[in-house]
This record gives structure tokens, sequence and C-alpha cells, in this order.
């Protein structure tokens, strides 16, 4: 069950990446679950990763590669998170990786390795490196949906977005696919991305580009308020367009903002398939001081467990959002001057219900699947948006059956 | 349904303190709902308050009163919480405190009133003058358990605490009533406390005393990880012993532990009574370089939907506590060196499972009704424990259906 119907996408093939998917039998036996991805050689790659100090094997070697050698390859396995597996976790991450390098004729260093799944059991690296073969025999630049089924776990569905831009008469595509179905369940460890360009980048602005992405998308997502130990999300930009992005900052900002909202929707798939959901929230909050507040009151929101199971009853309950919005730790918050917007309807108003509310009129917004919590702080002119879901019974189902 | 068998409380008198309870019908016909608790001249009174920012009309009234006067008097009434109810709440507050004080011959601001339950909603202030007579002419030093019910909401159970000290061949009395069904809800706007001593002391070093206890006891728990509008807890000290803290810091001290100890057991009967609570769960975090990191560790695990669902399954699942703990935000958090205790089984060593560690022992301890998970993080000497629930299906029900 997800909220929301899925959309077809047209993945537009990126010149100079190539995807392979195959079945390792990782896992579950018959299931795609090894995935590789070629960059041809000049790529720029950029990543960013889990804030969890508990993090897993690959995403130190991930972070490891990236600094002392500019990566070309990637090797993505699901069904094992090879997290919390000591000196051997690291072993067969590097494993991994030199199987690649051998493969496809790079040094190991230039290889990233992504596990997700399972948390605390150990690698099978056998069954990776017998597949290796297979995948790379399978690479090609049409291979974005095989590797959007290849990586996922307990997702109900594949997360892709595709776009194209124009610039002085040419085309730069940019292509991306994700999983996760909670922004972390550690045992399932959680989000990976993988989005590629043809555009000419340098290094350090395609990890600039990447930050600035992250942090309007996949660092505004929230399905429970936990954290995964093995959240990766890679950008990489082979140039074959050959339109330099270095050179042209009306070039840089148009891209960037069409790589926001192509990782946008990537991150709003994720919540969309989040566990257990049956609506999809959005938080706008405005009228802050600055990004931070509005950041707090955002998530003190999207995070209150008694907000969820309300938007779950489809329960306008203001109560729950005005109290949630008063300890979020805005500093000398004024809630008598602050307004609350359930979709078009005003909710709040002078530190109570709005003297225009109707029950039918928050109703309708609530019967909604998709539905707009907006919050104005009416004390300056930042502005943030935060996605999540309710909190259903299945999302307590799903976490508290999934060991058994 | 609550964790834990009721022990029936034998509640001491403290001379120099009354209690009235009686029917006032303010929601429910037929159920005790307002309360009135009366001080000898003399004693000293200090309260702590919620945090929130959206904080209720008799809140604000509180500290305005404790701010200006020595007050004498309170007034606490169930089934409304005259929060978000704007001018008119305040003038309900006022009025209330105004009619109690004419009825005992004070001053309105020798008065502190209180209110708990529904959000939003008009406060029937005609209904509380009605009843003030009734319950002033119940006033007796026997009131406790009468007022430990008329303080309830949705609670299950009534709850209250009393213990006695001796200091040279000489006792002082400490006894209390909580109410609380979830660290927050609200709609039903949650916690009250109310404890009193007949040991002489002065309101600043009442109001310290306070301080320190409730940071031991009612700050370190929590059911949802939400905060109500309405949190108050009260301390009256009457001096009718005439045992006075003040000149005497080895009597301090023995005295604060017993006040620590017992808000202690009464903010500890409100997880117990957490909604939907299955499990009572102590989370202690020690070896932290101080204090803020094992809160923020504590905290992480206390507040994590994955490791309550986990708890509420019985799964030992230490993945998830782990990953928890790796979040929370301690600075250069080293996960190889810590370890992870449930009860007394070791389950997490070198940032993995500990080799001794089976699943029949670790599910032993799950299966239990209350669990403690203890963290030592191996980096200092700070400890700190939080208390909390597990998250159950009845959780998202109660919360999901109020309303309805």
């Amino acid at each position: 069950m997800a909220v929301g119907t899925l959309v077809e996408v047209n993945y537009h093939p990126i010149e100079g990446v190539q995807l392979g998917t195959t079945q390792a039998g990782i896992k579950t036996p018959g299931r795609k679950d090894l995935v590789v991805i070629q960059a041809k050689e000049g790529s720029s790659m950029a990543g960013v990763f889990t804030a969890n100090a508990f993090c897993a094997a690959p995403v130190h070697l991930c972070r490891h590669h990236l600094q002392e050698d500019s990566p070309l390859a990637l090797v993505i396995n699901t069904g094992n998170a090879n997290a919390g597996t000591g000196a051997a976790g690291d072993a067969d991450a590097l494993t991994s990786c030199a199987e690649l390098a051998q493969v496809l004729s790079l040094r190991s260093s230039q290889v990233l390795p992504f596990s997700t799944g399972v948390i605390g059991e150990k690698l099978p690296i056998e069954k990776i490196v017998a597949g290796l073969p297979h995948a790379v025999s399978e690479l090609n630049a049409n291979g974005w949906q095989d590797a959007a089924w290849g990586i996922l776990t307990t997702d109900t569905r594949t997360k892709g977005a595709s776009v194209q831009i124009e610039h002085l008469g040419r085309v730069i595509s940019l292509t991306g696919i994700s999983k996760g179905s909670g922004m972390i369940r550690p045992n399932m460890a959680t989000m990976l991305a993988f989005v590629a360009t043809d555009a000419q980048c340098s290094p350090t602005l395609t990890q600039d580009l990447l930050n600035q992405a992250v942090n309007k998308s996949f660092n505004r997502i929230t399905v429970d308020g936990d954290m995964s130990t093995n959240d990766s999300c890679i950008l990489i930009a082979t140039g074959a367009s050959e339109l330099c992005l270095d050179e042209d900052s009306e070039l840089v900002a148009k891209f960037s903002q069409a790589l926001t909202e192509l990782m946008q929707q990537l991150a709003q798939a994720i919540v969309r398939d989040g566990e257990g959901a049956t609506k999809f929230i959005s938080v706008e909050v405005e009228g802050g001081a600055n990004t931070e507040e509005c950041l707090q009151a955002a998530y003190a929101i999207a995070h209150s467990p008694l907000i969820k199971t309300a938007m779950f009853a489809s329960d306008p309950n203001w109560g729950r959002i005005l109290a949630a919005v008063g300890y979020a730790g805005v500093p000398n918050l004024d809630v008598n001057i602050l307004t609350i917007h359930l979709g078009n309807v005003l909710l709040v108003e002078q530190g109570g219900c709005a003297k225009s509310y109707t029950e039918a009129a928050g109703q309708m917004v609530m019967d909604q699947e998709e539905i707009t919590i907006k919050v104005d702080l009416k004390r300056g002119d930042a502005k943030e948006i935060v996605w999540t879901t309710d909190l259903s019974y299945d999302y307590v189902k799903i976490n508290a059956d999934y060991r058994s």
C-alpha cells in the first residue's frame, strides 16, 4: 500500500552511464538484488551519507574511496546491509570493490559499495562475487528501470524520476532512482539514491550541487524520525553533453533547480511508500525569522505521534498542531499572532480555533490523501517545507512484526 | 490497562494542608471533578510549569500569582483544560481564583488555578463557582485519596505516594498525587502533580528543591515525546513540623532525596498508566562525558518509534537500539567501545551483536513487563535514567479515536 497512484517514469538514458542488474540470490532466490553502475572515464562523482555514528561498512568505504580516488563504478546489493558486522564487514565491502574493479579494469578505490537490507548478518560476499560478471554483462544505458527494482527491499514500488533541461539550444538529462520505505528502519537499512546527468561538472561543484539538493529533498522527509545506518545518495556527472556547468552561472542555477526538483520527487516517493502510510503530508512553515526555527516547527509537527495518529483518523485536531508548534523551541514565540491552515482552510488564529472555521470545512481537507499543514509564524521571511506520513495501525504492525 | 499492579497508598496527612473534592458536573455528571487544596498561613509554595509557548490560561495566572503574592490555596478542575480559549479563558481562570478567595477570605492572588481536560472549549465557570462552597465544606487533612480521583481525566488509576523521614528524633511527612496518561495529549492537557510536606522551608529553597526533584522525575519521563500545554507541579511546605530545612544542610540532603524519590514514584505512575502501554521501560545511559550526552542517547532510544514497536513485540532488536544511539548526536561517538545490556544480558559490544548473546536469553528479558535498556558509553562518569513505554496498537487507537 502506498499513497497516490504510481506514475510510470520515462527514464532518459544518461550518456556515459550504464547499469546492469542480476539475481545473485543474496537473501531471496529469484529476486533482482545486485546492481552495477558504471560511469565513463572523466565523470565526476559526489556522495552524501548518513550522519549516524553507527554507520555500515560500505558507508565507511564509500567515504574513503571518494576522498582517495575518482570512482567510476558502483556495486549495490539488497537483502543485507553489511552493518554491525565489524572487521569482517569491512573486508567484505572491500572484496566487492576489488572484484568489480578487476572485471572492469579499474582500481579497487574507483569502486563505491552500497548495501541495504538486514542489519547484523554477515554479507554473503561469495554470492556477490559470483553474480558480478553477469551484472557487468548486462550493463546498458537503458538499465534504469531494472536497477530501480534491483535496489528495493520492502518497498512496495520502484522510485524513479527523469527530466531534461535545455540551455543554448542543447539538452542536459538528469535521471535518478531511489529506495526506502520509511525514512529509516535500521533493520532494513534504508535510503539509497543514485542520480546521474550528462552535464559536465567539476567534482567540487558536483558535491556542492548535491549537498544543496539533498538539503531540500532527502533532508526534508521523515516517516518516523529514526535515522538509518546506510543512507547514501550519489550524483554522477559524466560530462557527455559537453555543457559545462563550472563556467556558466546561469546554467548552474537552472541545473540546480532541476536537480532539486528531481531529488524532491525521489524523496517524496519514499514518503508515499512509507511504512503503513495512508496520507502524504506537507508541512509548510513560513514567516519564520530564520530557516532553523521554520524547521524546528515543521519537524515538531512532522514527528508528533499525536498529530500523526490524528491525521490517520482524518481528525483536524488543531490543539495538537498548535501544541507541537508551542513546544518546538522557537524562541519567544507568540502563539497569538501565528496562523495555521489545513489546506486552504484557516484553522488557528489568536491562539485558538479560528472563528471562521467549521468542522465540515476541515473534514473536507482531512478526507484527502494529500494534506498540507501550513503554519505562518508572522515574524520574518524564512520558509521551509518537510514531507511526512501519518501514523497508522499498519506502522505498528510492520515494525512490531518485522523479525517474526 | 496499565503496567504492573496498583499498590494501595497509605497517605500520611500533612499538618497544615486540607483537601476538599466535589462533583461540579463540568463534563461528566456524577464524577469528582473539582478539588480545592488549602494550606495554612505561612506555608511556602513553589511551582514548575510547562515550557510550551502555547500554554493554558491557568498556567499564565499561576506564574503571575506565585510571583506577585504568597498563595495559600489551589483550585483544580478536570474535564476542561481552559487552553486555547483566549481572553475569555484568562477571565474565567481569574474568576475561579476570586470566588475561592472570597470563600476562604484570601486575596485572589493567593489562589492558584489548574485545569485539565479538553482543549479549546470554554471553561464552564458557572459550574465551578457553584461547586466551590461544597468543595470547601469538604476540606479535611485526609482528603488525599478523594483528590487523587478528582484530578484524573482518562487515567485508568489514581497516582499517589507518601513517605516519612526522621531527623533528630522528629518526623517530616511528604505526600503527593499526580495525574496524566501520556506524557502529554494536548487534547486532554495533561500532567498535574501536587506535593505537600510539613517541613519548614523558605519559598526560595522550596522552589530550588522542587526544581531539582522535577528535573530527576517528571523531566525524565516520556510516552510520546509530545509536551502538554497545562503541565504543572506544585510543592507546598507548611512548616507545621517545625523542622526547618533552611538552617540544616544535612536535613536538606535527606529531604531532597526523599522528595525526588516520591516524585519519581508519581512520575513513573504516569508512565505505567501511559496510553496503550504494555511495557514499563527504564533507559539507563552511563559512562557519558556529561549529563547532556547521556540524555541525548536516552531520549533517542525512548522516542524511537522503531524501538518502541519492537518493545511492544517483545523483540530484542539490538540493531534499532544501536542505530538510535548512533544518531543521538553524541559528539565523536565510538560505537565500537560502547556496550548495551537488556536487563543483565549483554546485547551489543564492538559495534555489533555480543558474541555471548543468545536469542533465548534476550527473549527472557523481553517477555517481562518491566525492561531495562542499559547503555554504557565508556567515556566518562555521567549517568542518567529516563522512563518510557512501548508503542502499541492501542496507542494509535486511543489517539486516532479520541475525538470520535
